[in-house]
């Protein structure tokens, strides 16, 4: 069955943000997408990472009505379910409020591409949305952050698998990939990369970003038809790579 | 009896203090109050965390006569005092030196509430109390640090369940909460935030609070009637979210 | 046997500082001193701390003559004999490049007394040595750190047992106290003070000590004739309360 | 056989690095030389650290002709390749993207030597490269970026033995010592040098780096035919005093 190993894919998901320390509050979650079903599998909202089993998995489909679960779902679910419907192509959403990540997205500035450890996994800087407007805010709140998402993907003309992370201005990252694993490397690979770029702003007040050359070489060599990395080839966020603590 | 158990949770707290790294030097110290015998139980003074046993905590009634105890209490026992006899509704008190909590304590900079991490636990800054004058420090220094906070919440009209923390200038915090499991957890909570506050402040100058719509949604989120986060909805501060490490 | 037992200890101390994470380079070491028999203890040069044995230990008079051993001193074993000979209320001496203390020797500045954590352990600013001069650096490199040690307690009229630390400039801190353990906690201290100067100084550039009559309030709290701090009153440093890790 | 214990030294170093922190990514790796043979044992490309075995090391010739394995190498093997045929005397060569010296290298700042515990380990600041120009990434990024590294050292005058690590402007640092031990000790300590530096320019805006007289002596009290430090006098890199954690 698809969804049960989709099920053990999120747990195993959301227990490796927490292990991996970008997950200190229970806001933080993980959820992956059965596109055949179109089914969302997101954890319970407030439940601790350690305890989770594949049965307190909550099920939705991609409207937000609850298929499956004894258990509300995350609160963030509605911001999920926006990024699963505007990118067909991705498989899985992680939401942390990672220390470094968070304070970029709190100080509404872009992460900006300081060298090739960024560039290996966001072809640019990672954007930063605007801040939510007071009627967006009370009208369908999670909704929104996801919608003001999409706009700032559209606007800037970023591809969503070249740039697979955003921050929401004044709230936290979002972070995405073809599967459950590979949203949550990317998360992990956002908190290193944003702890760098905190410390390099602090060394260089107005660091320049590396020239375009050497974003593309190294995005190449990692993403895309002609990827040289690894033992093999593969496309999107390598997050395999992350694993190493 | 109600007060072997409260003194159960006050060494439980001051375990949990210890064991979160908010407290490197032993005079950090959580407390506990049965509201309907009037006592207090505290951490004795200087006594090593891991070591602690109910039996010895030290019982104090409202005035600070100690009434059980082979211990001399903590010697912050005033202050907590004087927090107990003016807040109501608070059953646990925690004073930490926790690290960049207390460095915005020394910056006697209130924390702003620079995103909705914040905005989840403390309804606007976290305020810093005025220095304390030479007199009050001679006469009755730690009775007088309870007042100072006192001050601080008066005439700022803060509501202490919405924002259940301070930071006394010069020294350290103080957080509070509807029981001592709570209070712990604010503690927790607030150096985390301290943390991302300090990180926001350095990437960027002058950064702007968040809006006030979105402290207002992000905090009734999760606190008061309709409350929506978590599996069922409770007021006071929402600790037993942070368990995960 | 005196002897025995403070080599002993000074094992203990040496292990102390790399548990406590503050010896990364086999450079940080603690000695101690038998005042009646008028030898200090100290650890070997270069070797590593886990495998340390009372029977590795290096014991020399005051003038630096080797009494016993079979490995060459602390090549900083003149700077402490220094000490020990100028400051006869002392007991034992360590030396760490422990990261924050360092990095404020780097600076050249002397850590200001931000706030009560710092009262507590150190009756003012923790001050910082002239840089030594060429010639000093040529002719006796290690005795003469510590002639600037001295001068610098001399010329500001600072007492030893009051500020019992100081920052060689460009290189680190040097710590004692009344005995061994004392002097290894102090440095414990030490480094998680700096850490909190250097975030407040980060938070606000201009920041202020604490008045007078605050740091002199907290540092009788727990020194001198009329400490009330902990179970018993003691004098020196009171290391003994930063066990919890 | 010789090759047979260079691998087991390449493993070793390979996981010193990972159990050191230095290597979140899999792309930090870890070089030998046998230099009668003229061949270099490296990590293959994109392998975890832990399962790491002698059997999966690559070996190649000089050229970059893969002599043996059955892995692809490290995409970095030409940058290895480039210092192996420039500086006859190194044995082993260290690259990692840890987080501090990273941070130097996207900065584009070379390390100033602001204290002792720096002039131990580089006699001078640790350098960093221009960027590589636009037709250098086209054509032989790998290549090039050894080759600016060589240039960095040759229009500067610098000796490698003495200054064992460079910066690679908008990417990350290069180590390297007589063996693989040493370079790994090597990468261990700039990091930590790195992470000093770091806090010292934050406290000290335009602070000084130390006085030549200084550098010097302590350059020479670990290096060269005149050292004193440790039980035994050697040369290179003294990373042996790093082991302590």
């Amino acid at each position: 069955m698809e969804l049960d190993g989709l099920k053990e894919e999120v747990v195993s998901g959301n227990q490796g943000i927490a292990r991996g320390g970008l997950a200190r509050f229970t806001f933080g979650n993980v959820s992956g997408i059965a596109r055949k079903e179109g089914l969302v599998v997101i954890k319970p909202s407030g439940v601790e990472y350690d305890a989770l089993t594949a049965a307190d998995m909550v099920v939705s489909d991609l409207e937000g009505n609850i298929v499956e679960g004894r258990w509300k779902p995350s609160s963030d679910l509605e911001t999920h379910l926006v990024l699963y419907r505007a990118f067909p192509e991705i498989g899985g959403v992680v939401h942390t409020h990672s220390e470094y990540a968070t304070a970029w997205a709190q100080a509404a500035k872009p992460i900006p591409c300081y060298g090739t450890t960024h560039a290996d996994y966001f072809h640019g800087s990672v954007p930063v949305t605007r801040m939510l407007r007071g009627e967006e805010v009370q009208e369908a709140y999670v909704h929104n952050t996801g919608m003001v998402i999409l706009e700032c993907f559209r606007e800037r003309k970023i591809d969503p698998l070249a740039v697979p992370a955003v921050l929401v201005a004044g709230h936290a990252p979002f972070c995405w990939g073809k599967s459950v694993e590979e949203a949550v490397h990317c998360a992990l690979a956002l908190e290193y990369i944003a702890r760098l770029a905190a410390h390099t702003a602090s060394l260089a007040g107005n660091c320049a970003e590396i020239p375009q050359h050497l974003l593309d070489r190294h995005h190449t060599r990692k993403h895309g038809p002609n990827a040289t990395y690894g033992q093999a080839a593969t496309g999107g966020c390598r997050g395999d790579e992350i694993k190493t603590k």
